[in-house]
């Protein structure tokens, strides 16, 4: 799929659904999706990338000055403390032989950085993963089936770096409403020199961040973004890569390429094609060492917090090169 | 250190703490302590114990069934749902073409379950660590200078797994209050046949975890436990590990060695050696495959949430073995 | 009703909530229930109680100190601060002239403590009160009709406390798994020289909240309990009362008198008969007073705190007599 | 004081300061400041003023869309369902007979919205109420001397509202920026034919959420506003009213009057005067009551939820006519 009707959003994602299809690949069981991509050998040969022992977090900072601006209640975290240092200078803290302790809380929507969605994130007409009817998979008590703690040790493979934005953009930026098309990949990947293969997580950068890092969060969260398009659907499915992150809000260009739609890569790539999909990554630190080094492949762990349950996860991902 | 005189609180801390100090080993703007020892050449070296690229996720669950009884107002997490699959299959959201989603958020205490103690937690009359005042660090805005962010990136190294627990204890447990010393640690390390060397992230297993799995989680957080004794405070100075973990609550002995004492080796490493600790992380699985293979080291990848000002981060932390 | 068939849950409540149903009594797009027995003359009959000027509250303490022990996510209120006086002291919160501040933040259920149940709380075979279907009444975003701020400026009325504890009881106190029967309420009234009439909010005090102040929660939360007998319901709605509180956790005696039931009073009550219950009401002063005076009506006013869609809220309800 | 140096700050509150302190005018150990100004004779009064039995809820809605943009970690209200009418429906939620149940959680800062100040919200150069050190009041476990909760019983007595925006304004409504002095109360309470007495609770209506509920909220947290001068604070002291509050964010004008000054009449009423300030009070529908009836007085009943150790508390305030 190559060409996309503007007005015809319900035909070209039900075809696509249903082309891109992986309900049933790993069993009716299956609460891991595209993540079974990653074999043993495939950690091994990720490993094998680091050369140099340096690291990279990909994670934005998760405090209250990040983008977030409240749409359906996903706010900016709230971190407060329990006990400080102040409380400890002075001494009443009741705790013996001049021993003082800080402790803190947090309070966040699991989406409001840098995060995975999980496979309950998304459904398509009423239908979760592998076919679910999704409200016997996600209730008010969470995600029964596939929470992202299914996925707590899974998330480590070889990360390829496509930087879209430094290969095809301007100065390392792409433009809002830009959409990445399956060539724009192919070029970018020829130009680092790299191949993608199955098993991988591919981290895409757009250059947003960097941009929105510059001129102010504007509407990072959910307003005009570069990204991927909806055409790149088939390459996802067919590339048989683990999972797929980029330096925006969601994944897919904004505004969306069909009239009056809501990221309809979403419905196809989560629910149907069970890809994993992290937004907000920070990736620009990598990039400028991916550049520097002329390497675009690394050791990646992006390990999700297990949270029963839930639907997403905050994540700090690790590359090692 | 190997006796130890229960009366004596303040002398012993006070000798260990001006003993085993690191302040200014690293620098005066210092904001990592014994993160240091981890450098690239360890973290290759880390990489290629990775053989058969198998992973253990080392961290508990996340949720209401946790260990928290409200101590000083430490809860379990409250997690909870924005948009479920029930209102998706209801297709009450307001979202065109299909599409429905799930959302969630969290509410917790960053030490509710597996966690790092950021350098920001312990204070040691009134001083934190380099020597900084503890009321310029950790104040009700969080910790200014060693946030737990300050430490995304560093905590990629050499695991070794001490299973002290299957080493010394009965049936792979050691009993509540048993002090882990010194020679416990040189036997348990001689019988896995595995060196601690500079730089590794030490996991020690207690096997308590293992107990109040089965029997419930009684007192776990914050009654009586297996852990490490105060008298190996030389042993945690002198080894120069990265950082050290356990399945327990506290890390150390409880009840502490000395009389009416809290927490006595965490005001001698934290504050005064830099050390990272980890606390309640889940050993069992990553025990039970080193025992069948042999083999006691590992990559380990531990990212803490970069959550600014944090003294402490839940984690996932990653073993590849 | 004042037989009851232990084994007969279903054919019971379906019962009472035929003939106790007060659907479309006030229109089809009420949402008050019950409340809209309260009238202008009873609220200035309720002023007209105030004789001595003198004030009760009657809400328990909101901390971490509750009877909440993780019951369906209710856990305890969680209060940090986001500025302290120790900060303030120090000089560091970066304001002018002298001037320092302290502010907090909660996180409580809204049923964590003295509350008042919302019509939208309880469903009744999928049904809300005035016979809506319960899906589009309460969804993830909240109560759509019923949302408890559509009570903000209602409940003000006259307070009559039934002290069922002292009339009846022993040392003022009933047994848990006491039944309170409609006998119980009328020796009470007669006793204390007392009519319930029409749009009163009746205040029934059983002693339990004394008991378990003295003796620790216990199970308080959702155990055994002295309450109301499912037998009151044909009372409940013949009386016109515009709301009932209690001093318990659950309003109706605990265990239920049903085998395996639970809380089939509530499922009587809120949604077919649209009335408004208090749960967790400290009522030990008042009773007192009352007691020292003889005189148990007084003016109430019991505002809920008008959370947007909210199925209940936490309230200070204040007598004055 | 009824001239203003704009240039010295310091010098006018220092003057102010010690002219209206009240600081061991009530014992050494009061916790209720101006509040006890209200006796029981005056509770009595206040309830003979209600003559039509209607009432009036002055509290904004507690949700997502309030004014809150994260100052100081500010936010808006975060309310989240544990259990839905949806789930009730599909019938999944575990419970026998039919019953099915809704519950839900909040997440707020206590000045979020409508809300009182407690005493221990403002201090005076390191000075809370009654001359206490800031940090023996208030640390990071709450306000242990001057908690909310011990004003659970108090505020109940004589309102009286002040129309300013209807009196002086244009339309209704005064102009961000403008001060109230002491003229324009007085000016307005003779239009209004009402006298401010010992023990009342003083309601001024500038007019400016009118305003934002027209236009947005735009910078109503915080930025320019009508409110009281600095020049009130001796009618404040000298009027022995019990409490004031405002439709606005921060009750006095902002900008305030001093160059680079931060609430200076906060500094001087809370810490010194001991006087309890209500914020963000919604007085529209109650003002309009008053100009058609021609009757500026009424009972009001605003009792803040006694959160343990709280510096505030949100409210919804009732007035009885």
């Amino acid at each position: 799929m190559s060409e996309l009707d503007p007005t015809a959003p319900e035909a070209a994602i039900a075809e696509a659904a249903a082309k891109y299809s992986n309900w049933g690949r790993w069993g009716e069981h299956d609460t891991l999706g595209t993540l079974n991509f990653i074999d043993a050998a495939k950690r091994v040969e990720a490993a094998a990338l680091v050369r140099r022992g340096a690291t990279f977090s990909l994670s934005q900072r998760f405090d209250a000055n990040g983008p977030q601006k409240g749409w359906r209640r996903r706010t900016n975290p709230v971190h407060t403390m329990l006990d400080t240092g102040v409380d400890a200078a002075l001494g009443n803290q009741g705790f013996p032989h001049g021993i003082g302790g800080a402790d803190d809380v947090i309070a966040m929507p699991l989406q409001c950085s840098t995060q995975w969605d999980g496979l309950g994130h998304i459904f398509d007409h009423g239908k979760a993963w592998n076919g679910r009817a999704a409200q016997t998979v996600v209730t008010s008590e969470g995600d029964l089936i596939t929470g992202i703690e299914t996925a707590a040790a899974a998330i480590v493979s070889r990360g390829v770096l496509l930087d879209v934005g430094r290969a095809i953009g301007r100065d390392g930026e792409l433009p809002d409403g830009f959409a990445i098309t399956t060539e724009h990949l192919s070029a970018t990947a020829q130009a680092h020199g790299v191949d993608v293969e199955r098993g991988d997580i591919v981290c895409v950068r757009t250059g947003q961040l960097t941009r929105v890092r510059r001129d102010g969060w504007g509407d990072y969260a959910g307003g005009a973004a570069p990204g991927l398009s909806f055409t790149t659907a088939g390459w996802l499915h067919a590339a048989e890569i683990a999972a797929i992150a980029t330096d925006t809000w969601g994944f897919e260009v904004r505004p969306n390429e069909f009239d009056g739609a809501f990221q309809p890569l979403h419905q196809v790539a989560i629910p149907n094609m069970g890809l994993f999909i992290g937004e907000m990554w920070d990736l620009d630190a990598l990039a400028a060492d991916c550049a520097r080094h002329g390497r675009y492949d690394f050791q990646l762990v992006a390990a999700p917090l297990p949270i029963t349950g839930a639907v997403g996860s905050p994540v700090n991902p690790i590359a090692v090169v």
